[in-house]
C-alpha cells in the first residue's frame, strides 16, 4: 500500500491498443474533443453533483509510465507506442463544470481537447474518478438537504474499498457533510474528523461477573474528557444514558445511539438527559441511515447524523454512469449511430438560466464559443480547467471550500420540486441548442 | 497518486481514540478475539465468496504510522498513544477461511486474536478490504456460474474508484473471470489483460464526407494483427461485420457487439460470419451485462462476455456488510445486547459437512479448538493465516491460482438449488454448535 502507483496503468488496455493503431496509421495526431457526461441521472434522481474534478487535475501530472510500466506495455505494444507513452504528458485543454456544480442529463461536465493520442488515454482514469466521486457527492447532497441544518458525519470507510473511502469522505464533505471518520481524508484534504468509541470498547470492560458499562464510560471520559460522545446502546439505552451522565456529569458532550428505532430512542434519551440536567448534551444517531431515514427523523430531537453504508455506496446508485465520448475530430462533429434525434456531436459548452429570484429554469448546451442570446439571468457553467497541459483551476485541499459553497448555492437555486427525495424527473430540462440556432 | 499511503491512516478515528482510552485505563493489554463475519448475505443471495484475505495479509506489514501521520495523530491523541502507534506492529494471530472459500451467514471468516490494542486498530482496514473484495467476488461467481464454460472479461474499471478497480479485477479473477481490462491488475497480480478498441477509434476515422469504418478496421488490423477483436456496432452491425471480414479476412479473431439486443445480434453475426467463411471468428458481447443477461444468452452463439458496471458494483450488493466484532476478552465470551437467541460470543472455528458425493449439507460453527464429532465427510474451514504477527498463508500473485481453484470447487460442491440465480435462502444452513455440545 506504500507501493507508489503511477496513474498511467490505472487504465483499460484498449486505450493503449487504440493509441498503437492510431500512431500506426497517422490518425493519432488528429485534433479531437472528448466529452464526459451522463446520458441520464440514476433512476428517479432530480439532480447530480459534479465531483472528482480536483482529483483528476491532481492526477494529471502523474499520468505517466515509468520503466517498469513500459516493460509491461512492451509485452503487447510496439516500440513506437511504448516510446510515446514513456514521454507522455498531456498537453491539451480541458474545460468543464466547476467541482460542486449541479449537473443534469447531457450536461457537458468535462470537455477534453487535444490530439487523439493524448485525449484517448485519459478515458479510464477520468471516468473512474468522476463516476465514483460524483455518485457519492450526489447521494450525499440529498442527505445534506434532508438533514436541514443538522450536521452529518461520514463514517462509511469500512463499507468500501480502503482508498475509495478517502475519496468518498472528500466527496461527502464537498457535498456538505461536516466531518468524516477517515483519518487519511484529514491528512490529505484537511477534512475534520470525528469519532470516539464503538461497542467493542464497552464490551472490553466485561468482567467475570458480567458487563461493566460504567467502567468503560469512566475510562473514556478520563481519556477523552467530558465533551466526548458516549455510545449508549451496547446493552440498554436507558441504562446507558444513566451510566453516561453518571460518568461524565451534566456537561457530557453527546450520546450516540446506533441501533433500534432511532426516533423513539432519541425522544426517550432527550427526555432522560434533560431530567438528569444534561440539557446541552447532544444526541448523535447512526445505523443504516440514508436520506429517507434522515428525513423521517426531522421532527425528532436529533443533533447530528452518522452515515455509513448508504453514503459510500451512492444510496442505490454506486456509479454515476458517466461516459467519455469522442464528439469532434478535426473540427467535424462525430457520433455513434444515434438512437436519439438530437445530435450530440461537436464540442459544447453550457449555461444555466434562472428567474430573477435565482431559481433555475433550464440548462442550455450549445456549440462551443457560440453562446445563444438569453434574456433571463444566466450563469456560464463551462470554465477552463487545463490549458496546454497546465492546470489553471484550483486543486488540493483549498479547492474544497469553494466546491462546498457551489453545492449549497446549487441546491438553493433548484425549484422546490427538485429537492424532493421521491423519484421524479430532473429538476430542470437540459436543452441542446443546435449549431447555428438562436437562443431562447 | 504516487503519494505513498501507509495503511495506518486508512482507519476510522474512533479506533485510535478507543485505543487511547484503553491504554489509559490498562485494558489495552487484555487478550481479545475479534471476529469478521456477515450476519446475512445480500438479499436473495445463496452464497458468498470470501475475498480480500490476500490483500489484508499484504497490507498488514504496512499498517504503521510514520512521522507525518504521528504529527496528525498528536492533534487529538495523547503522547503515550502516539508513541504506541509510532512503534506499532501487529504481533497477534489471525485465523480464517482461505481466500476463495464460500461463506454463509455467521461463517467466522476471520478471527483476529491479540491484545485489544493491536486487534482493534485493524478493524477499519480489514472491513474495507473484505467488504469490497467479497462483494465483487460474490457477484462475479454468479456470473461465472451463469456463463458456464464461456470466458468472462472484467472491464468495469471506469465505473468504480480507480484503485478499487484494481482490487475488483483481482476479485473477479479469483472468482473465475478469465481476464481484465485493467493494466495495473496485470502489473500487480499477473492477471491476463484483454481489449483492443472502442467506438472512439472507429469514429476517429471520420472524414469530411462521413464515417469511414473500413479505414478504422484496416488500421487496427495493420497494427494489432488479424487475430484482433473488431468492434462492429458503431454504425450498423451487419455492415460492421462485413467491413470487419473485409479488413481482416476469414482469420479475424473476433467481433465485439456492445449494444442492442445482444442475443439477436449474436445470431445474425454468427450466420453472417459463417457465410463469409469466418467460421472460427469468435463473438464477444458486452454492454450492461449481469448474471441474469449472461444466463439469458446461454443458448446464443456467444463466445465470451465483457462485464463492467454490474461486476464492479457487486450486481446490486456493492458491499458485503461484514462486521468486525469483539467476541472474547481474557477468555470470556462477550456480545452486544442480543436480538437473537444464539450467543455469538467466544472465539470460533468452522467446518463444512458434505454427503459422500461431495455435495455440502451444512456448516458447523463451534467454539475454537472443540470440533464436534461428525459422522459424514467434512472439511475444516478455519486455517492459520498469521502467527505472532508473521504471515503464514500465501500472498501475492501466487495466491490467486489456489483461490480460483477453491471457488470452482466450492461452486461444484453446492446443492443444485444453491446455484440458482433467483432470490432464495442460503444454499446450506449454518449451525452454531453451543459450547460443550456434541456434534451432529
Amino acid at each position: 500500500m506504500d507501493d507508489p502507483v503511477l496513474a498511467g496503468l490505472l487504465t483499460d488496455r484498449y486505450e493503449l491498443t487504440m493509441l498503437a493503431a492510431a500512431l500506426h496509421d497517422g490518425t493519432a495526431t488528429r485534433r479531437t474533443t472528448f466529452e464526459l457526461f451522463a446520458r441520464r441521472l440514476p433512476r428517479g434522481r432530480r439532480y447530480g453533483v459534479v465531483a472528482g474534478t480536483g482529483r483528476l487535475l491532481e492526477a494529471l501530472p502523474q499520468f505517466r509510465f515509468d520503466d517498469q510500466a513500459c516493460r509491461l506495455l512492451a509485452q503487447f505494444l510496439d516500440p513506437d507506442t511504448v516510446a510515446y507513452l514513456r514521454d507522455f504528458s498531456f498537453g491539451g485543454d480541458i474545460d468543464g463544470y466547476a467541482e460542486g456544480e449541479l449537473y443534469f442529463p447531457g450536461s457537458p461536465v468535462l470537455s477534453v481537447t487535444g490530439s487523439f493520442a493524448e485525449c484517448v488515454v485519459l478515458e479510464t482514469l477520468a471516468l473512474s474518478i468522476f463516476n465514483h466521486d460524483t455518485a457519492i457527492a450526489s447521494a450525499a447532497a440529498r442527505m445534506v438537504s434532508a438533514a436541514g441544518q443538522r450536521p452529518l458525519i461520514e463514517m462509511g470507510s469500512r463499507r468500501t474499498h480502503e482508498h475509495a473511502a478517502v475519496a468518498a469522505a472528500r466527496a461527502a464533505h464537498l457535498a456538505g457533510f461536516a466531518a468524516t471518520s477517515n483519518l487519511e481524508a484529514q491528512r490529505r484534504y484537511g477534512i475534520p474528523t470525528e469519532g470516539t468509541a464503538a461497542h467493542a470498547f464497552t464490551m472490553l470492560h466485561t468482567q467475570p461477573d458480567g458487563p461493566d458499562e460504567p467502567a468503560a464510560f469512566h475510562a473514556q471520559v478520563a481519556a477523552l474528557g467530558v465533551d466526548t460522545t458516549l455510545l449508549v446502546d451496547t446493552y440498554d439505552v436507558t441504562t446507558g444514558v444513566a451510566n453516561a451522565v453518571a460518568a461524565a456529569g451534566p456537561e457530557l458532550g453527546a450520546v450516540r445511539i446506533d441501533s433500534g428505532e432511532l426516533g423513539v430512542l432519541a425522544c426517550q434519551a432527550r427526555r432522560q438527559l434533560d431530567e438528569l440536567g444534561a440539557a446541552r448534551t447532544r444526541i448523535v444517531v447512526s445505523g443504516d441511515l440514508d436520506e429517507f431515514s434522515i428525513a423521517a427523523l426531522r421532527a425528532e430531537p436529533v443533533d447530528s447524523y452518522g452515515v455509513g453504508t448508504s453514503l459510500v455506496t451512492g444510496s442505490g446508485a454506486p456509479t454515476a454512469n458517466m461516459v467519455y465520448k469522442l464528439v469532434e475530430v478535426d473540427g467535424l462533429p462525430v457520433q455513434k449511430r444515434s438512437s436519439h434525434k438530437e445530435s450530440r456531436g461537436g464540442r459544447k459548452e453550457a449555461l444555466r438560466v434562472a428567474r430573477p429570484t435565482g431559481t433555475v429554469t433550464e440548462e442550455l448546451v450549445y456549440p462551443a464559443g457560440r453562446a445563444p442570446a438569453v434574456d433571463e439571468p444566466f450563469r456560464l457553467l463551462t470554465t477552463p480547467l487545463v490549458r496546454d497541459g497546465r492546470v489553471v483551476a484550483g486543486t488540493g485541499a483549498g479547492a474544497l471550500a469553494p466546491a462546498r459553497k457551489l453545492v449549497a448555492f446549487g441546491l438553493r437555486s433548484l425549484p422546490w420540486e427538485g429537492l424532493a427525495l421521491a423519484p421524479g424527473d430532473p429538476a430542470i430540462p437540459t436543452r441542446l441548442v443546435p449549431s447555428g440556432a438562436a437562443g431562447t
